[in-house]
């Protein structure tokens, strides 16, 4: 597992963090999906041999929010 | 029915929108909710036979947040 971290913009409130959280986690390879609603990020370890950073950046985006 | 604004705090995201919405919505003696995320307020249409200004009031604050 490597670890990764997105900035994103737009996260305002903890339906945010549930709702971003919750599309990151439901990827496969996806674990320890930890959501920073002051700092604007998202954390998470994945298995580059089951899903790339770009996947997880559009499922962010699927959800409505930017990432910068 | 009377109409009715309330002015709610800590409401910033579509989804704080739809909690809020839907939490109002529910109560008996409701209708025609709109909540306006700019300038902070939920607006509604009630009939003081079947709800109380105070139940809407605990529903948004059952939310979450803050009637003020």
């Amino acid at each position: 597992m490597e670890k990764a971290v997105l900035n994103v913009e737009g996260m305002s409130c903890q339906h945010c963090v549930k709702a971003v959280t919750g599309a990151v986690s439901g990827l496969d390879g996806i674990s320890a999906v930890t959501v920073d609603l002051g700092g604007g990020t998202v954390s998470f370890e994945y298995d580059g041999a089951l899903v790339t950073i770009d996947a997880v950046k559009a499922a962010i985006e699927d959800q409505g929010y930017d990432i910068v």
